[in-house]
């Protein structure tokens, strides 16, 4: 398919993400025991619903965020492991209540949590790592952390609720799209950047370009995830091309498409995600219609954008092993095949 | 100036407002006509501080938003006209009590209203301004028109605020300036292209389009009028090049050539800046740190950035002649010198 062919020509081979898991090993390894720890409890079911998702290999990368954002600053407490920690929980308690919400199979190539324990158990395995985040937040005793992290928590749901209120609506602007990502993916980006730079106690502007840094990377991670979907391959993904299509998920490489297209497009386009006609054929035609349109291309250069914001947002700060090795997790965020 | 150069090189010879203007001349004769006998009061120097600036020369094009977006649905009534005039009557009524609150002495190459009439005239006949846009808005009868517009001054204060906050502040990041400017000019562009479809009563995905579209346009047109700061002509511009600067205005040129410097070019920056050291000689030290570090080719890379949604924004809808007029003032905003 041509579409991953572009995808990786425009990779940059040398960005990776293993500086930050080098830089935040030892504070990794005390975050998965706590993980495993906090997501205990004597109703069995909790920790078997809470482990198959944990243990399902993500990246981790919003803790790996605090880490580093702590130790940035030379913070020398112990609230960063926590609060790193709070930071997958709430992440985790959206996966489980999103695959609810989308009726998802597959996550990361395993079955879902809903498919093997049910619906209810998902929810409320959800919400039991909500109030775990919480207690560990409040065991920090930072108000300021608190109140970005709590909010952010808030923001997601909002941006769940504003995903459902554009699903499967061809006319959904960039913009909205924008007001999804920003609040479903990017806002818990910003906030795990911000808490480090705030129990160490660094000036406002500090904890601002953090911040900034954390939406801005969101964004642009979100973007590259949405583009893989219709240009990466199965096995590196954890889940099958065109799976958004089928959910008839709206996002930008498809929101492009349909904007720019001819009116008979158009109609294919809302018989597909509209009306659910998604078969392998259809899918063969929005990935030509797609590429047709540069909606992949586009989506990735939107991200760049993001990039370069998020790029921009952290120079100013001291250099350093840790700033580094965040600057390059915008690159890999932006050229990752997985 | 290279700048100079460098932005008369990225420019649209063709890309004109004018088309933009012939579709909406005959309601525009009926719009000035109205912005007169509105501004008209048997307090004198009402009518005399407000046609002091309405006469000023300014392009009023977001009045013609409003009017070619109505148009463009086919609107036959009367609410066009009220509303364009509120739109322009917002707008007026922010730049009185703008140069109140930034102290300034010129406004497209005349004296401010308040360097005649004084602080208290320009506040109390901007309010004025306030409160006849309401009534004509009211008077129109739609509620949602009444909504939008509402809300847009509402926003519009808060980012008069926003931008209190982070003036002179060189730490302001490209994200605290990108909410300034949503706020202070975008969310106007928006509501004026917003109106137009809503009292067409047009489907709220048409609605969303236009909105999305005249925020965008909004975005990209401040940030070129931001670049034009430090890189356009002055007679062109009906100010001096470095007007910001003198006034200590974070926009984003200063924005990435802070972020980006040596910890020395940024001790230049808080000095001229934050500590007003704004001499000629600084104002030229500091447009070759913007040349240095691609201040202005990027700023005008982010507007090409909005651009392009904006013109995805307005894509789907129906051709013809008001979505061409529209579609071209985004690349006349993006290329414009005056």
């Amino acid at each position: 398919m041509g579409v991953v062919v572009s995808l990786e020509e425009g990779k940059n081979k040398q960005a990776s993400v293993k500086p930050l898991v080098d830089l935040t090993r030892a504070d990794m390894e005390r975050v998965n025991q706590l993980i495993l720890s906090k997501a205990g409890s004597d109703v069995q079911m909790i920790p078997e619903v809470a482990n198959h998702l944990i243990s399902s290999g993500g990246k981790r990368l919003r803790p790996m965020l605090t880490l580093a954002s702590a130790a940035m600053f030379g913070y020398q407490g112990e609230g960063h492991i926590k609060l790193a920690t709070s930071v997958e929980f709430l992440h985790t308690a959206t996966l489980l209540h999103d695959d609810v919400v989308d009726e998802s199979d597959l996550r990361r190539g395993k079955s879902t949590a809903r498919m093997i324990w049910g619906n209810q158990a998902s929810v409320l395995v959800g919400d039991f790592l909500l109030g775990q985040a919480f207690r560990m937040m409040v065991e920090v005793g930072s108000l300021d952390a608190l109140d970005v992290l709590s909010s952010a928590s808030a923001v997601i749901a909002e941006g769940e609720v504003l995903q459902l209120s554009v699903a499967k609506k061809m006319e959904t602007t960039e913009d909205d799209y924008l007001s999804v990502i920003r609040a479903k993916t990017a806002a818990l980006f910003a906030a795990a950047a911000e808490v480090g730079p705030i129990i160490a106690n660094t000036p406002r502007s500090t904890r601002n370009a953090l911040k900034s840094y954390g939406m801005n990377l969101g964004l642009a991670f979100q973007l590259v995830d949405d583009a893989l979907d219709y240009g990466g391959k199965a096995a590196d993904l954890g889940k099958n091309v065109g799976d958004d299509f089928r959910e008839g998920k709206i996002t930008l490489p498809i929101i492009l498409s349909w904007r720019r297209g001819t009116d008979e497009e158009r109609a294919f386009w809302r018989k597909a995600i509209e009306n659910g006609e998604t078969s392998d054929e259809n899918l063969e035609k929005a990935l030509g219609l797609i590429t047709k349109y540069g909606g992949l291309t586009d989506t990735i250069a939107r991200a760049e954008h993001y990039g370069a914001i998020a790029r921009d947002a952290l120079a100013p700060l001291p250099d350093g092993a840790h700033k580094e090795a965040l600057m390059e997790v915008i690159d890999f965020c932006i050229s990752r095949v997985n």
